[in-house]
C-alpha cells in the first residue's frame, strides 16, 4: 500500500444523489493563492491546511529527498520565530499539527480552536515566505532523516521491496525514486540545495490554503488577505517538468528474500491511468474495478483465493487515481503455508481472467458502488479528510467542481466500463510483480 | 550484449612486456583541446577522429535521445558548408567515415589518405563551431530516428528485453535509458533542443582528438592548430552531472515473451565497478573474471552448462570496464530444447558457485591473461581499434598513461583477486535476469 500516499482515503466528496454536496467556496487573493473554504459547523475548531503543488517527484535530478527534507527544514525557524516556537504555540493552543510529503504535493496542517485561526495563518504564512535557518540545523536535521530512512527503508524488507517495485514500475518518471529519497543522494542534500529548493517552490501561486470548519468564507478570506495576503505574488507559477513513462513489453519481477521475513507476501502493479491521464472516464472505471476485484472479503480476489481456492490467506486489490501522472493498479496476497508465490501468482492471474471473462455483475456493480458512497459519507463526517480530499486533489490540477462531481462520475460507470479497463490494463498489460520470502531461494 | 558501445573490442593497449606500447604523444592546445597521436607507419592512411566527452548519460532530463539526435544533425551543414558536402568530401577522396553515440561519449571519424587529414580537421572543425542547419531539415531527421527506433526497438523482442533489462539494472542512473532515447521523448526534440545541448557541449575543451596513422606528432599539431585552434576556448568544460545507482537489496527479472521469439534465451547482469569507481584493482579482476567464466569454449560456463550438463546451446560471460559510472558484469545462455528458462538460470546459479567455491586454476588465469595479450596484439594491428581504444579511455577521464599500463595491471591480477570479485558481486549481488520467450507464459 506505500504507493497510497493518503492510506485508506478514497477520494470522494458529496453524496451521489446531493451533487452539491458541502457548500465549499473556493476563490484566489491576488497573489495568486488559491483558497478553499468547507463549511463544518459541527464543532467550534478548524483544520487549517497549505498545499504546495510540488512532491517528490519534482525533486530536481541528484536531489532526491529534498522535497522531504525541506518539508522537515520548515520546522526550523523564520527571520521573525526561532525553530520551534510555531510547534510550541499549536501545542500550548491545545491543537494539533502534522506535515507529510508525497510524490505530487508537500502539505502542512492544524488543528485548533476557531478563534486561533488567525494565528495558525500567521504562523504558516510567515514561514511561506521568511523560512531563515542556521546552517548549524541541516546537519543533525539530515541525520534525523537519513535515520528516518535507516529505520523504515533499510532494516525492512517489505519497504525494500516496495522501492524496487515502485523502480521496477517506473523506470523512467520519477514515482520510481522514493519520496524520501536514496540514501546517498539524501547526504548530499545542503543548506544551498534547501533554500534554492525552498524559494522556486514556496510561493503563493503554487500553494493552496484549506481551511475546514466553523467558519464562513468571508471570515476565512478576511484572515487571509491579513496574512498570506501579504506575501509578493511572483509572477507565475513554478514550472513541474515530469518525464512521461514508457510502456515497455516486459513483464518484471522484483524479489526481496531476507530472514527477517516471516509471512511471504505478493503484490503486482500495473500502470495505468490517474485521474489526471485518462482518456475518458477509464480512472473512475479504475476505481470500481480495484472495489469489486479486491475491496473486502466480498471481492472476487478474496473469494476465489482465500474461500474457494485456499492457496492465500489474504488477498486484495486498489487503485488511488489521484496522482498528477501514470497511476498504478495494486494486486497483493498472502499465501498459505506451502504455496508458493509463482503458484499463487498465476492463481491470481487465472481469477482476474475468469472474472474478465464472465464480467461484473450488477450485483457487484452496485454493491461496489454502495461501498464508494459509505466511503464519502464516511470521509465527509472527518473534517480532516474533507480538507485532505480537496487539497489533494487541487494540487494535482483538479477543480473544486471535480472534486464535487466525482461521485457522480462513478455512479455512471457501467459495467462494460470496468470490463474494458481491466482487460486493456490487466489483460494486455504487463505486471510488475513483487516477491517477499523469507529467505533467498 | 547491447551494453558493450564498442562490440567486440576489448580496451587494451600495448603488449605486457612492452609497458611503453605504440609511441602515443600526447598535448592540449591552448583552448583547451586534448590532442593523442598515435603513430602507425604501415600504410600511408590516417584514422582522424573527434571524441566529445557526453553520451546519452548525460541527455537533460525529458530530452533523452538528444545525444543520438544530435550526432545525426551534425551532417547537417554549417555556416560554411551545406548540408552534405563533408561526407561527400570524404567519399571523393576514397575515404570512410562513421560516428557513434554511446552512454559517455559521442564520436566521429574519417579514414583518409594521409595528405587529406588537414582537409578533415578543416571540415571536422568547422562543425564544432559553425553547426548550422535549418528548421526544415529537423522534421525529417527526427522521422529518421524515429524510424530507426521502429526497426531496431519496438520490432525486435531482443531489443525490447535489452532495454527493459537496462532499465531494471539501472533504477536510477541514466545508463537505464536507451541510447537513442525513449520513443515519446525523442518526437518531442526541437531545432532549440538541439541547438542548445550543441553550445552545451561541442567545445574545444571538451573534445578529444584522436588521429592514428602515417604521421608524425608535429605535423598533427601543426594542422591542429591551424583548424581546431582557431576555435574559441568557452573557459571551461561543461560540467557531467551523473546520479549514483543505489544498490537496492532486490533481484530482478524482466520477461519479455513474443511470437517472434524463435530461440529462447537468458540473460543476467549484475551491477559492478567500472575502470573509474572501482576501488583497488577490482576492474581488471572483473575483466579476467569475465575471461576465465565465459570467454569462450574454454571457459567455465561453456564446459558445464553445454559440454557437461547439457543444458545449454551457448553460454558466456562479459565485462566491460570502460565506463564512467557504474559497469555491470553479464552472462547469458540460450537453452537447449525442453530446458526452461528457469531452470537455466539456477544451474548458471550452480555453476558459479561451484566455480567460485573451487576458485581459479593457474591455468585458467595463464589462459585468460594470454587471450588478453593476443587481444592487444589483434588490437595494435588495427589502426581504428587504437584510436577507438584511447578515444574511448580518455572520454571517460582515463590517461594515456592508464591505457598503456592496463595491460600490466591486469598481468598484476591474482587467482585470488578474480574470487573476491566474483563473491563479492555475484554471489552477494542482486542479479537482473532478463528472459526471452518464444510466447507469453
Amino acid at each position: 500500500m506505500r504507493f497510497r500516499p493518503l492510506a485508506g482515503l478514497t477520494p470522494v466528496a458529496s453524496s451521489p444523489t446531493t451533487a452539491g454536496g458541502p457548500d465549499v467556496t473556493s476563490f484566489t487573493l491576488d497573489n495568486g493563492l488559491v483558497v478553499v473554504v468547507i463549511p463544518d459547523r459541527r464543532v467550534p475548531v478548524v483544520t487549517h491546511m497549505v498545499w504546495y503543488r510540488n512532491g517528490s517527484a519534482d525533486d530536481p535530478p541528484l536531489k532526491s529527498g529534498i522535497a522531504h527534507f525541506l518539508e522537515h527544514l520548515m520546522f526550523k525557524g523564520t527571520d521573525k520565530h526561532p525553530a520551534g516556537e510555531f510547534s510550541q504555540v499549536v501545542a500550548s493552543l491545545g491543537g494539533q499539527e502534522n506535515a507529510f510529503t508525497s510524490y505530487d504535493y508537500t502539505a502542512y496542517f492544524q488543528r485548533v480552536a476557531k478563534e486561533h485561526l488567525g494565528t495558525m495563518m500567521e504562523f504558516e504564512a510567515d514561514r511561506m515566505s521568511g523560512l531563515s535557518f542556521d546552517e548549524a540545523v541541516v546537519g543533525p536535521e539530515r541525520d534525523v532523516v537519513l535515520e528516518e530512512r535507516r529505520m523504515r527503508v533499510e532494516t525492512d524488507p517489505g519497504a525494500q521491496l516496495s522501492e524496487a517495485l515502485s523502480a521496477a514500475l517506473y523506470v523512467h518518471h520519477p514515482y520510481g525514486t522514493p519520496i524520501i529519497g536514496w540514501m546517498h543522494e539524501i547526504e548530499g542534500l545542503t543548506r544551498d540545495d534547501a533554500l534554492a529548493y525552498y524559494r522556486r517552490f514556496y510561493t503563493p501561486e503554487n500553494a493552496i490554503l484549506v481551511v475546514a470548519g466553523d467558519i464562513g468564507a468571508d471570515e476565512v478570506r478576511a484572515l487571509a488577505e491579513e496574512t498570506y495576503g501579504r506575501i509578493a505574488a511572483r509572477g507565475e507559477r513554478p514550472e513541474r517538468r515530469r518525464p512521461r513513462e514508457p510502456v515497455l513489453n516486459a513483464s518484471r519481477r522484483v524479489t526481496v528474500a531476507d530472514e527477517k521475513v516471516e509471512q511471504p507476501y505478493l503484490q503486482q502493479a500495473f500502470l495505468v491511468p490517474s485521474s489526471r491521464t485518462q482518456e475518458g472516464s477509464e480512472s473512475y472505471a479504475l476505481e470500481l474495478l480495484g472495489e469489486v476485484l479486491g475491496g473486502g472479503q466480498t471481492s472476487v480476489l478474496y473469494r476465489t483465493l482465500v474461500l474457494e481456492k485456499e492457496v492465500a490467506v489474504s488477498a486484495g486489490a486498489y487503485y488511488y487515481g489521484t496522482m498528477l501522472d501514470a497511476a498504478h493498479f495494486g494486486i497483493h496476497a498472502a499465501p498459505r503455508p506451502g504455496v508458493t508465490l509463482e503458484a499463487l501468482e498465476a492463481a491470481i492471474g487465472e481469477a482476474v481472467a475468469q472474472f474478465l471473462a464472465r464480467g461484473v455483475t450488477t450485483e457487484e456493480l452496485e454493491r461496489a458502488k454502495t461501498r464508494f458512497v459509505a466511503e464519502m459519507v464516511y470521509a465527509q463526517d472527518s473534517q480532516a479528510h474533507l480538507a485532505r480530499l480537496y487539497g489533494s486533489s487541487l494540487a494535482i490540477g483538479e477543480s473544486v467542481e471535480d472534486v464535487v462531481l466525482w461521485p457522480q462520475r462513478i455512479e455512471a460507470v457501467t459495467a462494460d466500463e470496468i470490463r474494458a479497463v481491466g482487460e486493456r490494463y490487466l489483460l494486455k498489460g504487463r505486471p510488475v510483480s513483487g516477491y517477499l520470502e523469507p529467505h533467498r531461494a
